[in-house]
């Protein structure tokens, strides 16, 4: 079977184009089609649906096929893509990542991935550095954690190695009787509670500690919470720190609460998936302060680094439990002795074959060093000062909801008659329009293209959120996105 | 901070001559260097460690990094890579990982991926229907599952969706005191083991029941486990049927399982990862007899098919159940009141942001059609008997440990003193040198680069296995492939 080098060749060249010439200022966020719609763009060329016999298409309709993809799809790295995953994919990062994906290993051997498998163990290395985890540069010693496919994986086994130290012989014979409680502030990631039910945890024990208003865990309320907890019969395992919350990017008191956490005996972990990267950066690493104290760290350099996804790495303070917790000694798959063999992650590891993500992080960390990577950090926060900066400047246009002082900004367009914004003393009626208002507007950026940013009730209120991950961004597209909000806001607002 | 254009590009050009151009016949498969020798390598460009001061590198030194990367890596797509998790990438499949790449978004919601959310839906619909699941064609109706980041993650979801129906709480309260138990045979992947401790059910309640000779597991003693397990307390609570063993490419009788499951009130998960690719062929799908009555069955497309990893379908028979077991309904993230939020995955899933894995398998699909993944497979096991035929007429200079009859060969090369082999009358040392025989041969593949093959212990003795999932194997290869074993082995006897 001959393989389809005309269409790949034709597919190469869009996304290579697309790579070098990316979809800037005047051109649309997205050409918005609905499900309807797109289905019917693509029946003209090939159809979406793959119906009961799927013919081997030509490399004409592949590439046109390839070319609606592109057009219809969000262009992520546009400077108005405003997104809490990811944004502003670099071009090295893209470049990595392909090649990662041409030559097609995977990262959990050193026979299948010699270099990646160097590679990988050097950037949890350095990480682990940059947190001020005890790291051992002996040759042969085991890096200090794993690479995982995002967030809610490398939480999920964060929370297994916790639960592992609490009963170790649990691999084998399964969680005892104990019932186990999870903390985790309010405002964290639900990825807790999906890993809670996962686990056979259960979500209801996970415990939301309140968090105060700009989102940060408050401790008192976390110590009433565990003695609670005990009280109820509970057995404490695990607080979950929140290094920069998906709405507001506020950080826990992670000092604090490793405090709590040594106190009580508790497996502390960070989640650092959106805030980790503000290591990088010396004028905002402080906010980290007692990361190194953590027994695991999950961070996403997908989020904030300009990372193509996945690129998610978990720390881990005590990597001699990572084979316990995990292995099962496949030989079919592990073979001891292999040459080399004790440079294999596979038996370390939930996951057996995995994309070697070590790649694209280790190019793009080459390419911008130390310094690109603090600059990147520092651009997002001068970003996000440039908007709150904007909004206070706005003659009570627009009022904050919660300013932060990082790279999220909530924030609502304030209808005149409601100028100054006081959301105390709002009534029920422009309480219950405001909230439809967000929904409206985003549905015109979407269907114009001119924006993509996300909302969600704060408040009760559907909120926006200005997220300042997206390297493109400068402040006059700022400035347009605001007067697109402006713009679409006051049009809306006669309807609501 | 201007991204690197001059990097990109040239790794772009290093990535693009590797895809049109790869290595091939004479080529080595790779060239291999110690981790010692690796790191001298790149010291002279940039070294893998990354030291406490990272600098920006030269594109220059960045392009020659991603020459070396090349260089010693392994070349899976050469027609002598054999591998059990993939091998022979197809050009349009990496290509359509680079445009997923270059449009880095997430297949969790219509908004961030609207064309990726409807290919998705649109795959999983086709593979349920090619597997006989009942398919729904309503508009606006759930898929019959979900992709996954690689196999064991997609087991993980099942044996969790199991419980889940076993226990509708759980999601909520945690795992009930009852002991579970899941059965798979003793050739089965160490995924069930992996997801059981995960999971807080314990490795040691995966009752491995005895699989024949060629690796198919023994009904009779599947029934006989069940009721054992029973009498020990246990509830049993799935059983997995192996579509395609790690090691020989045996497949379980679903057919008959199934009737089991019927009668036990169990929950049926088909491990197709391997050989799920079999229902492609009319002449192979018999093999999975029986997969439309399990209730999920998860299918790595990264295996046999040529996609990249990774490339997983997890099919379920109920859809409808997803949602209660994996959602949190996160209103920040997947806001109910936002246009098309029903064609959102997000809240049906464990994981939040997913790379778009559905564009490069909808690309491949189109290019080659159901005829081309038909043959896709069918030279997958006309290659593998080319291997049968080769090693019967070798004048037992090679003998079938597991002969098989799809696409694996479980083989080992005969000392001149041994033949005809008869593995039941070996000598003890015979065996033992024949066990230290195989890591030797490897060893001079590897440091010669002439071919990359898998080898485990069967039957205690280390014995190679030819796995053609390659589509790039003909059979000269096989051929060559065999002469190289046969000097190695010749030569390293001697030692041994």
């Amino acid at each position: 079977m001959e393989p389809r080098i005309d269409a790949a060749t034709s597919i190469a060249e869009i996304a290579t184009r697309y790579v070098f010439d990316p979809p800037r200022d005047d051109d649309p966020v997205i050409e918005f089609l609905s499900p309807e719609e797109l289905a019917q763009a693509f029946a003209g060329v090939i159809p979406i649906e793959l119906g009961d016999n799927v013919p081997a298409r030509s490399a004409e309709a592949l590439a046109s096929a390839a070319e609606l993809v592109v057009r219809h799809s969000v262009h992520t790295s546009h400077p108005r893509f405003f997104n809490q995953n990811f944004a502003g994919p670099d071009p090295v990062a893209v470049i990595g990542d392909w090649l990662g994906a041409a030559l097609n290993t995977t990262n959990a051997t050193f026979e299948a991935a010699p270099v990646f498998t160097l590679m990988e163990s050097a950037l949890l290395r350095k990480l682990g550095r940059v947190a001020g985890y005890p790291v051992s540069d002996e040759p042969g010693s085991l890096p200090p954690g794993l690479f995982a496919p995002g967030g809610s994986s490398a939480t999920l086994y964060a929370l297994q190695l916790a639960r592992h130290r609490h009963q170790p012989d649990i691999v084998r014979v399964g969680a005892s009787a104990d019932r186990l409680a999870i903390f985790v502030s309010d405002a964290g990631h639900y990825a807790a509670v999906k890993s809670a039910a996962l686990l056979g945890i259960g979500m209801d024990n996970v415990i939301k500690v309140a968090a105060d208003d700009e989102g940060a865990m408050d401790v008192t309320a976390l110590r009433a919470e565990i003695t609670t907890a005990r009280e109820r019969g509970l057995t404490p395992l695990a607080v979950i720190a929140t290094a920069g919350t998906t709405v507001t990017s506020a950080f826990d008191a992670i000092d604090e609460i490793a405090d709590v956490c040594d106190a009580e005996e508790l497996w502390l972990h960070v989640d650092g998936c959106w805030g980790g990267s503000a290591l990088f950066s010396s004028s905002h690493r402080h906010r980290l302060a007692g990361v190194e104290r953590s027994d695991s760290f999950v961070w996403n350099l997908h989020k904030m680094m300009g990372v193509t996804q996945q690129c998610t790495a978990l720390l881990v303070r005590d990597p001699g439990q990572l084979g316990p917790c995990f292995a099962t000694g496949a030989d079919y798959i592990f073979q001891p002795d292999k040459l080399h063999a004790e440079f294999d992650s596979g038996d370390r590891h939930f996951q057996c074959a995995r994309r070697v993500d070590a790649l694209k992080l280790w190019l793009t960390w080459q390419a911008y060093g130390d310094e690109g990577f603090e600059a990147r950090i520092d651009h997002a926060v001068a970003m996000a000062d440039h908007v709150r900066h904007r909004i206070r400047s706005s003659d009570d246009e627009f009022a904050t909801i919660v300013e932060g002082d990082f790279s999220n900004v909530v924030f609502v367009w304030v209808p005149p008659e409601l100028r100054p914004f006081d959301l105390d003393s709002l009534a029920p009626d422009h309480h219950a329009a405001l909230h439809v208002l967000a929904p409206r507007i985003k549905g015109r950026m979407q269907a114009e293209g001119t924006v993509m940013m996300g909302y969600q009730p704060v408040a009760e209120i559907n909120t926006f959120r200005f997220i300042l991950n997206n390297s493109n961004v400068e402040p006059a597209d700022i400035d347009v996105t605001l007067e697109f909000i402006s713009q679409y806001a006051t049009e809306e607002w006669k309807g609501v």
